[in-house]
């Protein structure tokens, strides 16, 4: 029911990476006064549990590789909602900055003069290495990350990439599995065949898998554990770190 | 009181950026099961209030350049906390793997046998621009977003800011105000002189402050607006889109 007395207001929110307990305490509430829900493919659905039982609540799914909706009608259908019905929360996995495309959201409702909220997520470049027990920074190790899209808008690798495969920082790739034989590539071109790497699947959930490896093996080893979208990748000699590397690095000693 | 049933326990907790609604329904359920909290300078003291009243709360303050107890201290206590009391939180600022030392305190707490659990915090080098409408990444204009310390172990300005500056990535610092001189003689080195630039004081906290202008200009304006520690530099043209950088351009304009 169409309520001309609400304020029409949007708030982007982050999910987080999966886990609905990795939403914040802001989240919550701004889920608590939802008049409608627009949410993504990689959103946990038990965070709608948080909105109210009569709340509107939309998939607007949106996944690496395939859009159900193009993102021109998810801006329209949440200025409509706003207009309509008051207050949208757009809720989106990780963070809305992080390749969410939120800034896109933000200016198409800025257009229509309807206020926008931003409420940081948990973004899976940080926390789902962490969840792992894999920092991104450690003293002595890494004194930077860089996080990267694996999936530009022309379909190719990111240039970032070639450049991240020189550097120091901790290297960590969303949206990449698809394109993981050539970045592979970039890094091996880049003289970095022994770099430590892991792969983390579904960083957070239920079916989370992580394959632990270097440069070298990578590939043969998501091959091999069958891991699928969505993954996050790490490069980096954090990776090192991981409990499972030193049991390698041990077999490849008994072998040796 | 000493609680010799209790298993000996530690979570490492990311706080988030500031705002104590940037906390995790995870954190919280953690905070609420503590028997000890050990917390930095850097969170709010309102989180200590999701915890038990009869918790055992100990301030083992850590702020950028000013280490109340050195980090030895911390880990020591944290496994005399463990062994003695059962669960300790330990409450670090942004998140625990993002120049926190997290892993230091995981990794000694692991050579004493004592389980550790890792909760992500929303990390101020996303969430802060975020909040101030800046998008780490945008389509067509950044690709990527770099994370680095403005303060090594060594003292120095971490060389990987030099690469940074010759980068597209979007590059964010943390704990570089003191280097704010250096760090803009690089960018300038690396002519990007008018690369827009920010400077966030306290993200997210009431007394947060902002300033938004480009690599040529954001010193003057840090010591005009009198900025202070903890602040977050941002390089990068997404700082373009924020609405101040707009109304700068039409101001310069008009001066032209």
């Amino acid at each position: 029911m169409v309520n001309q007395n609400k304020e029409s207001k949007i708030t982007l929110l982050g999910a987080g990476p999966g886990d609905p307990d990795l939403l914040t305490l802001k989240g919550v509430k701004a889920l608590q006064t939802a008049d409608v829900v627009l949410y993504d493919a990689l959103t946990n659905e038990a965070l709608l549990e948080h909105a109210p039982t009569d709340a509107i609540k939309v998939y607007v799914g949106k996944r690496s590789g395939e859009h159900s909706y193009p993102q021109e009608t998810i801006n329209k259908l949440m200025i409509d909602y706003a207009l309509n019905y008051g207050h949208v929360v757009r809720l989106k996995g990780g963070d809305p900055f992080v390749f969410g495309r939120g800034y896109e959201e933000l200016d198409y409702a800025a257009s229509y003069s309807i206020p926008v909220d931003v409420i940081p997520g948990i973004s899976s470049s940080i926390g789902v290495p962490g969840l792992q027990q894999i920092p991104v920074t450690h003293r002595g190790m890494s004194e930077s990350f860089w996080v990267i899209t694996g999936t530009t808008t022309a379909g190719g690798v990111s240039q970032d990439i070639y450049q991240a495969a020189e550097s120091n920082a901790t290297v960590l790739v969303l949206m990449g599995l698809k394109k993981l034989s050539k970045i592979v590539e970039i890094f091996k071109a880049a003289g970095r065949h022994n770099l430590p790497a892991a792969v983390v699947q579904n960083g957070s959930s239920e079916d989370e898998k992580l394959v632990v490896g270097i440069v070298e093996t990578i590939e043969s080893l998501v091959q091999q554990e069958n891991i699928k979208a969505p993954a996050l990748l790490i490069f980096g000699e954090v990776v090192s770190l991981h409990p499972s590397f030193k049991t390698l690095v041990k077999q490849y000693a008994s072998i040796a």
